[in-house]
């Protein structure tokens, strides 16, 4: 394999140079329609841009050479990432270090990049893989072998800075706003002899966007949830105690949204608050079964509680449609980009207004969102720190808007798995991750 | 108010009686399709039957005399009940005890009826309350006011005896397959260096109907679920570990479905299992966690779990269209047997056949349905009793078949709220419940 001399940005743009695309930290239920947006615009641009080779589990597959020929895919198999959730060909949470600290893994990258012609890397991730993506499109120049780097941004959580959302996050939102309403008519129907208080637990490690989304349930005053808990806002056990009795006093039940960061005022995660499993060890993690034992601790009321986890961010089932068209909207953007010779960017997603809800296409500075957060402004959360205000509403009810139902067959939704054939390996050296 | 004198079934038949409709026990995510075919059929008979009065909170709305008047909803709200989870009246907790035990509760119920001119008791519910709806038929008898006890089978455990299946389990047993078959996406997707074993608890107390359905995600050998853990089954701990180690080495990664009403070999639940809540009580609850903690104790596997809860039987988003047909059906049939002239029975469903699958309503005697719990069959449960076998997928898969989508506005389920009018009261006494 000849290596190509001076591969600038200039040759990369008239030459046809293969692309490099993999997918990094936790799936969403939308991240293949990502995958799905960038192949088909490369398809369609296969004059000036080569096969789309896919890190096969993330950033990993390209370190240890295990690219994807996705153009080995059938167009109607790529069309079907559209509605397939999880990882088409794998992630990982695996993250790469500075030059200074592990030069040997950038040298490999560029190796294998060079080895297969790669000229674009897009990066498929959160706030640390756009990190990663600055790097690289920086490291490759120093190291004489310039890729242009462009993030895809993706993350349930709804945390990265410059775009107004987050692909992923519009599709979990809905879930959970979704899995209230339902569970709340539930519980109400029920709740003079039996349950009356019932604990959702949902993602969100540092910021509150997934459950403040719950809140989203609630069409009238009195309606679920009545009580939405947020890492944001340290745990005030008496004030939380008060609620909650307030609204089984007046409604009959009370129905909490609870993120799974939620701290005590020292910081603590109340999951880790002292619990013990069977096996002796301090955690037993969840802090839905926390929150619904306290409340029978404290003010002895029936209560159940329930715990999402993975199926709230693989529901491709009842994703929001817009999340659906965002997400493949930033796919194709993404080569749209590199084609016109932009590199160390991120397209992001830009609210042009609330009412009708109007979005375009813009395009962030990689250095601007690399390793940012970003958390539910205070005025989203309403004084009490119980719920979410109008601002807050006026915000998010337009990403779980629309439904984009996968095909079905069998009563099951019909997901695609691709063939995910190796492209053969060039390189005699094999690196250990 | 006179009371009606002699008010025997021949008349009944002739005359116009109310009838009185109520929600018993767990509610479902189509309890209420049973409730639109109890009251569509009612009006369109309008000439022979009455009005249908809803118990309020179920048959303690027949005890204290807290009636609604359906005849005040419009047909369209009505209609809508066809596509709204919960119960719409109410339902609750509540078990009558035997005439020898309890004379009051009885004669109260007649003295409601006779006070509202009720001849036909419709009882939406389970195992139990059919041994309700048989009492009320016999004891009515008994008490000089015979009333036409009709019973409409609801359960999402499917242990009804008699009927093929049981209204409400179709639709979570679509849940807990579609919510399967998403999450072990997410889970391969990230197996290699992220989490191997993820742990899905779902209802199901005494039998192993709902974790079955887990099994139908299964497409192909090596799919998930790896593992499910029935009610069924006592909890060999050293055979389950060394699936869940066969599974991760030949697939990386294991899914697993436990039932809630896991026990072990001396008929203990797994979820009592020692485990302690941060308030030292004995049970945290959740079987899911004490699976999970299993495996990483043993096996120190990163895991994930969910406890779904409420979630599945109130997901109406993603109901069995086959469900609704066949909730509906029931309280169609409820009406029309009464109209008959029966006493006594419950519709059920009739499996014609498998493929194609086709269905249609018989008849049971309360007698043979009160109080029996229907169990998986061992030959629906494979030898080393972790997964289905080709006799439970036949039986199986039929009641996942086809979407029934409610109507949404504003990316949310359009869900209906009656008004639930009181009918006035006419009796001067109280009773306590």
């Amino acid at each position: 394999m000849p290596a190509r001399s001076n591969p600038g940005f200039s040759e990369s743009m008239t030459s046809k140079r293969n692309a490099f695309y993999a997918q990094s930290g936790g799936v969403t239920a939308v991240i293949n329609a990502s995958a799905c947006g960038v192949i088909e615009t490369a398809r369609r641009n296969q004059r000036r841009m080569g096969k789309v080779f896919a890190g096969r589990n993330g950033i990993i597959g390209a370190l240890t050479e295990d690219l994807i020929d996705t153009s080995k895919e059938s167009a109607s198999a790529i069309a079907a990432l559209r509605h397939t959730p999880g990882g088409a060909f794998g992630s990982c949470r695996y993250k790469l270090k500075g030059l200074e600290e592990n030069r040997l893994q950038y040298q490999r990258l560029i190796e294998v990049f060079r080895a297969h012609d790669i000229g674009y890397f897009f990066y498929n991730g959160g706030g640390d893989s756009a990190d990663t993506c600055l790097k690289i499109s920086q490291l490759s120049a120093k190291l004489g072998y310039p890729v242009q780097a462009i993030h895809v941004p993706k993350t349930v959580d709804n945390d990265l800075a410059v775009t107004d959302c987050s692909p992923g996050f519009g599709s979990v939102a809905k879930y959970v706003a979704v899995s209230i309403r339902e569970a709340a008519l539930d519980v109400a129907s029920m709740a003079l002899t039996s349950t009356k208080v019932f604990v959702l637990e949902v993602m969100g490690r540092h910021a509150g966007w997934i459950a403040a989304a719950g809140g989203l349930a609630q069409e009238s005053a009195g309606d679920a949830p009545h009580i939405i808990l947020f890492p944001e806002i340290p745990f005030d056990q008496q004030a939380f105690l008060t609620k909650v009795r307030d609204s089984h006093d007046r409604f009959g039940y009370c129905v909490i949204v609870v993120s799974e960061g939620v701290r005590d005022a020292d910081g603590h995660f109340l999951a880790e608050a002292g619990t013990r499993d069977a096996f002796g060890h301090a955690q037993l993690g969840g802090v839905a079964p926390y929150i619904a034992h306290l409340v029978k601790d404290k003010l002895n009321y029936k209560y159940h509680w329930a715990v999402s986890d993975y199926l709230q961010r693989a529901a491709r089932h009842i994703a929001s449609k817009l999340d659906v068209a965002q997400s493949y909207a930033v796919g194709k953007a993404a080569v749209e980009l590199a084609l016109k010779g932009r590199n160390a960017v991120m397209p992001t997603i830009v609210r042009k207004s609330n009412r009708p809800y109007r979005w375009g296409i813009g395009v962030a500075a990689l250095a601007d969102v690399a390793n940012q957060e970003k958390f539910m402004p205070r005025d989203f959360i309403t004084k009490d720190g119980f719920g979410i205000t109008a601002k807050a509403r006026r915000y998010l009810a337009p990403l779980i808007q629309g439904e984009d139902y996968p095909p079905y067959r069998q009563g099951l939704p019909r997901y695609v798995r691709l063939k995910n054939t190796a492209v053969p390996k060039k390189l005699k050296t094999e690196f250990k991750i």
